[in-house]
């Protein structure tokens, strides 16, 4: 069965073999793995620990960006600029609003790339703001926007960005070392990486690391994660890791370093993308967004206009041809969304195209016309 | 290389081999193993869905314990008592303190079961305590506490107790439907569970759950959480979570019940530690818990009083023989600690104590009376 979620992914075998041991996380046999992966997540996005730390954090993406925004954005004075990109950075929203920081939301198009001169504007506008959120892809509608130049307008307005990667890092650009006024950028183990699914990292600078007001969170409070990984403990997690994850992990960027970091990654998720998009058109199926907009992460098409379509039978008919696909849509009229990430190559894309062509066939669809209504 | 750490423990095969495999989370055909779980989870503790709910969370026990804590005790008016039992106790009240709740801290001896008439006396002596939270395994000094008679004397005195049984679920007693004061029990898939690191649990009482206020948290409202698994979400976790654990831990409680549930687990816990205490007296060394104290879950050995000993050289001699323990020490005195719990067995644990003998002569320790000095 090849996932075609945007995460978890599917993995290689190698990947899914590292789960299958008993590890003791705090010997010392494992602190060297612990610690290359550290070293390695760092290199991916340009920085080395003389200006940054790799900050590992148990659980799932959604934890690290609260822990991000409860550690980073000071609890009293602090406020945080979100762009409205979609569910992610709806989420990005509430995160931040339970946490009790002040948000200010920027609503804008969720089928377009973000222009920074919005974020400069919206800067200008309020000079209270301390802080951008950015959603750098955003899963719901498949948007990537563009994190240098929105990080360098918030640093020319002298502002600080808080940037979940979660399903950009280790596919597309990240050079922190050119992007000062990203204190945090989060990730976690499973969407471009190519791991399994139970840790997230925040790659933080050490200059803002020093001094933080604790975050009202011992759980996520990522000054302490600093504290510990710097000092006595930095071989070792403050509480029990899902360690199983982080072999995987190991062994998930070898194999990204192997195929040629994540320039060689993007390729190979633009080309399946672009495979994707050929291929529904082909078939008469219309995607969500228009091409120039289309990342190369998560592509939704618009379910077709027949009475026949239903989602979940869809799903399954996919599913019996080895193909799995979300069985939910996050666009505002019905789609069918399918990631581009994970062990996947244009040949499993074009296959898919043909299940898909085969599927529709089967459940009984005939017009493929773009289904266009609020959901 | 047997694990004898408490926890991440060594896991049957089959546990660990249904690590290897790609999941997708949200799909229909993973559902019902997650009911599954949630189910299974519910019953050992000895309650139903009509009462109680099974609330997931991705990540380590102490994320739920926070959880529980954030989501039941009030911000305002919430004040918690907290027996220092030892680290796990320390550790809960730093989860209390740095979320913002009132703590009470009860010192108390960490080489002696806690006498439930203290609990009583603490919360007559203080009106304003709405909760005790009680660690019920310490893992740190090894000794169990009575949980039950502890929830007695809260419910007598109208308190509510939050209860973190991460080393205890699924070997220790544990009855919640004799315990209403019990609003939450709190545990981990990689304990006595014997499954793989990287989820919690919490079993709470719904009548509780229903009207919490905001936990502060998002991440960790488990008033939210137990919205989701009551609703629409029903089937699915909130965030990604760490499905393969999820995968394994249905083997593990597969295990569990084939082995005979928890009393058969227990039985078996209780067997190797008095086959590790007994062994460790016949070759000279002194168990740091007085017999009657002694829980069948860890077991700390004092130290050599010999100026040949050293921690980690132990460590690795005992590694070399097969046997993997822990590499540092969490007694007042110095110690060296060893699980019971895992896929382990008295005949594992005669082999452990002779390659102990072994490894303290290998290291040129003589000695073996204890060595009592504070840390």
């Amino acid at each position: 069965m090849l996932l075609l979620i945007p995460g978890p992914v599917s993995t290689a075998p190698e990947v899914r073999a590292a789960m299958a041991q008993d590890i003791a996380p705090w010997d010392v046999d494992f602190r060297p793995l612990y610690a290359s992966v550290r070293a390695d997540v760092l290199a991916l996005a340009g920085v080395g620990a003389d200006t940054h730390a790799a900050l590992p954090l148990q659980g799932c993406g959604h934890f690290a960006v609260e822990a991000a925004i409860r550690s980073l954005v000071p609890a009293r004075h602090g406020r945080i600029l979100i762009p409205l990109t979609g569910s992610y950075g709806a989420r990005m929203v509430r995160l931040a609003r339970e946490v009790g920081r002040q948000v200010v939301e920027l609503p804008l198009s969720t089928t377009q790339p973000l222009d920074p001169a919005q974020i400069a504007a919206a800067l200008a506008e309020d000079a209270a703001i301390t802080h951008v959120g950015l959603v750098y892809s955003e899963t719901s509608s498949g948007v990537i926007h563009d994190a240098a130049a929105i990080a360098e307008v918030a640093r020319a307005a002298g502002r600080r960005v808080i940037l979940d990667a979660v399903s950009a890092f280790g596919a597309l650009p990240l050079d922190l070392s050119l992007l000062p006024a990203v204190d945090a950028a989060v990730f976690t183990s499973n969407k471009c990486l190519e791991g399994m699914p139970g840790l997230s990292f925040t790659i933080a600078r050490r200059d803002t690391l020093e001094g933080l007001a604790p975050a009202g969170s011992w759980s996520f409070d990522l000054g302490d994660v600093h504290r510990h990984t710097s000092g006595h403990g930095a071989g070792s997690f403050r509480f029990t890791p899902p360690a199983q994850v982080l072999a995987a992990l190991r062994v998930a960027l070898d194999l990204h370093a192997a195929e040629g970091g994540s320039p060689a990654r993007l390729a190979r998720y633009t080309a399946n993308a672009t495979t994707l998009y050929d291929g529904m058109l082909a078939i008469g199926l219309q995607p969500y967004l228009p091409r120039a907009a289309q990342g190369p992460i998560v592509l939704n098409v618009s379910a077709p206009d027949d009475p026949a379509w239903f989602l979940q039978p869809f799903v399954e008919a996919l599913k019996a041809r080895g193909y799995l696909i979300s069985n939910f849509h996050d666009t505002p009229s019905p789609s069918f969304r399918v990631g581009c990430i994970g062990q996947v190559r244009p040949a499993d894309m074009r296959g898919f195209c043909a299940a898909v062509d085969a599927a529709l066939t089967e459940i009984g669809v005939r017009s493929r016309a773009p289904l266009r209504r609020a959901a």
